[in-house]
């Protein structure tokens, strides 16, 4: 064997203690609230079957997934006129196995393949990696984590309702209160689509729109110039864009703008409805309807969400929206569902920015335990397993050393105390406790000490 | 789109909440268990540069290895002649990545690559699936987890201590009290080649012996005769293979044996220390000296490890020891460290074999609140953030329904306890619990239900 210097692959990434001590609070935290709201928990395999990813998420998808070389001897039934064809075509033939893009789809397929065990509405969460061979950059990586959780098989708002409070219990919990869930519904799209005189442009207006905030509004209508949008129309799509103050009057000016059409006030009733549910949260939430929000539109088929946060320049945290025909795509029609994904990445990002994480959210031991020689050792066995029985997390200095070697050890580990066990302190039967942040000692017996340290 | 019939790729599989509530129990448990001793987490990418991989793991376990087919035209750089020289020289060319095949060596490349960062003796837990191209069968998949926990950086047998405590602990936490640690060293089988006259022959005689509870001493003569090893360092084999009683018996035994050379003294000094260590733990341990145990032997130098499940035949449900020189293959030397793995598929089918998963460890809310209308949905509402503010995990049915739709429903999803909340109890602010196990009702302000509940 040789020795290699060793590196990893590009836009992958390992994460030390400091950071999974981070990561593992904010995950435990969605964890929580997922199960709070009673979804359930499931897994499926990194490795779904080609045929089962490709072709969901548009041809742009498609060439960001990874593929699996078959096993074995893949050339065996490969001609040469199959490679000839090239990379495209040779892929087909030599791999049969992918890894998964997003959860949504491995959802869809474990919903259709058990259908006939499920009870609907099935709620699900999923927390686990997913890989796109996307070009790596500053916040973009080719592996990283999705937390989602879906309501399969039932149309209601409630639906949508729960996703808004759970956002909202979710950032209070881990301290994040400077965001805003923002909504949109296709109705009110479709509804602005044919108010201006476009409605079989609906596609092509929302993917110009939905790049408002970054473009600004003149290159919005230059865009949609070029596709052949009319004067005009464009004129009256400025004024309903336009449309701001609280919810409630952005509601009142819509109701005058596209009320009058049949899927305008449908909209519009769902987005009241959805209001209404926001505000039966016992605390202030922070939601805002936003007309050109129209993100996904290639599976999102009513609301549409987006969390952002609002005092760090970092784009969304969290999305989702309500999909009704994505079981369609494995023979299961008549199956709508609503989701939210948060991203932990994201989310790492803003709390790390604006100093949010928790003080103590490393995961190092409690206490140290010294190692003097064995000896003194037999008495530090018997220390740790006391502790450890009181589900207190320490370790044992591995070997004899140095008091002063171990306690930079205790240092280097941010572990917050060390017991000290020599041979007077086990004459004595009172060990000596040092609070590594202050410095401060104390003796006492084990169970001195204990009080001492859960008083902290 | 066309709609396809949806399938997993095979070794693979999905887990539902029933079945992910039940690993959770035991994953939540080794995580808790991992902690309290000190060890810290960490996650590496699932892909890995094939530089990396290949070559630890033998040429059988190269085969093994999922390998990533190059993103974009792959193909760009191939000669026709690198085609020709077949499927292995190809992969070579179109695959730069593969699927991680074990926790380790990305362990190794990570110390590696950090070595200035890290504090030595590095203590890291990681928890995470690998992969493998083995042919599925019972029990074996082509994705499953690893949990590991390893300490990097000390040559002390405090190392194996705590593994062996830890295992322990895990286990009693766990409920699963039929078990044995066997325990066997590199020296100990170094001392019984070079007494037998075959010190040149370790690694056959090793993986012979290991093999000595499947298929008998007789055939393991056999394979050994074969191997040219001559009738008489065979009798002397058998004899010491035949030790048995108590571990202390066991040390008299081979005093005698191996005893008088240099590396049997010491493989049984670190023997007694061992068992002295585990005498320290402050109950009973199952701790059994295994002189045929001899496994990983390609990179295990020191201490070797299995944990078995004495009352389901499901071979070892966790496995670890000792290795020297892990890291010298990314460059860096003179690194011992020793590590414990437990498999969790393995767990859990002694678990459900035994029957000793907890009754209520499935993830369903605990409450069900009904719903009838839109003037009852709006109590509901209020009544469902009082108790998730209470921390209670609740769910709301999705739409106003009968009252024996719902019911099913919890009962379907296993959940214990519904709130019925019907215009009359609106009136009365009573609400009605129901206990789906019982069938028994209570009525009650949401204060008193709750007491209910919780003292249940």
């Amino acid at each position: 064997m040789t020795s290699t210097k060793p590196s990893l692959p590009k836009g992958t990434r390992d994460f030390s203690p400091e950071q999974m001590a981070k990561r593992l609070f904010i995950m435990d935290a969605i964890r929580h609230t997922f199960q709070l709201y009673g979804f359930l928990p499931l897994e499926t395999p990194a490795m779904e079957n080609l045929s089962v990813l490709t072709g969901k998420y548009g041809e742009e998808g498609d060439q960001l997934l990874f593929k699996i070389l078959n096993s074995g001897d893949f050339l065996a039934d490969v001609t040469t006129e199959d490679i000839n064809k090239g990379s495209k075509h040779l892929s087909a033939s030599i791999a049969e196995k992918g890894l998964r893009y997003d959860l949504t789809v491995p959802l869809a397929r474990f919903i259709v393949m058990h259908r006939h065990e499920l009870t609907f509405p099935f709620k699900r969460y999923q927390m686990q990696p997913v890989w796109r061979a996307d070009r790596p950059q500053k916040g973009r990586y080719r592996e990283f984590y999705q937390c989602d959780a879906d309501m399969i098989g039932s149309t209601s708002l409630i639906g949508e309702a729960e996703i808004i409070w759970m956002a909202h219990d979710l950032f209070s919990k881990i301290g994040l209160t400077k965001f805003v869930v923002f909504i949109n519904l296709r109705k009110i799209l479709k509804a602005i689509a044919n108010h201006i005189g476009q409605g079989e442009q609906e596609t092509t207006l929302c993917t110009a729109i939905d790049k408002l905030d970054k473009i600004g509004m003149d290159k919005v209508k230059e865009e949609l110039t070029q596709k052949n949008f009319s004067k005009e129309s464009l004129h009256t799509l400025e004024s309903i864009l336009s449309i701001n103050g609280s919810n409630d009057e952005k509601i009142e000016q819509l109701k005058k703008m596209i009320g009058s059409s049949d899927v305008g006030k449908e909209g519009i009733k769902e987005l009241e409805l959805l209001l209404t549910y926001a505000k039966l949260y016992p605390r202030a939430t922070q939601v805002e309807i936003n007309l050109t929000l129209a993100r996904g539109l290639s599976y999102y088929t009513g609301s549409i969400f987006e969390i952002k946060a609002t005092e760090v320049a970092i784009g969304s945290i969290g999305g989702g929206g309500r999909y009704d025909n994505l079981t369609d795509l494995f023979g299961l029609p008549n199956t709508s569902g609503v989701g939210i994904s948060f991203g932990i990445d994201r989310i790492y990002d803003v709390l790390e920015e604006m100093k949010l994480f928790p003080k103590h959210s490393n995961q190092s031991p409690k206490i140290l335990i010294t190692n003097f020689d064995s000896y003194c050792e037999k008495e530090s066995i018997k220390v740790i397993h006391q502790l450890r029985a009181s589900n207190i997390s320490s370790e044992l200095y591995p070997e004899p050393a140095k008091l002063k070697k171990q306690l930079s050890y205790a240092d280097a580990k941010q572990i917050p105390f060390v017991i000290i066990i020599g041979e007077e302190e086990i004459q004595k039967q009172a060990y000596t406790l040092k609070d590594m942040h202050s410095g401060e000692q104390h003796t006492g017996s084990i169970e001195d000490l204990l009080k001492f340290i859960k008083i902290q």
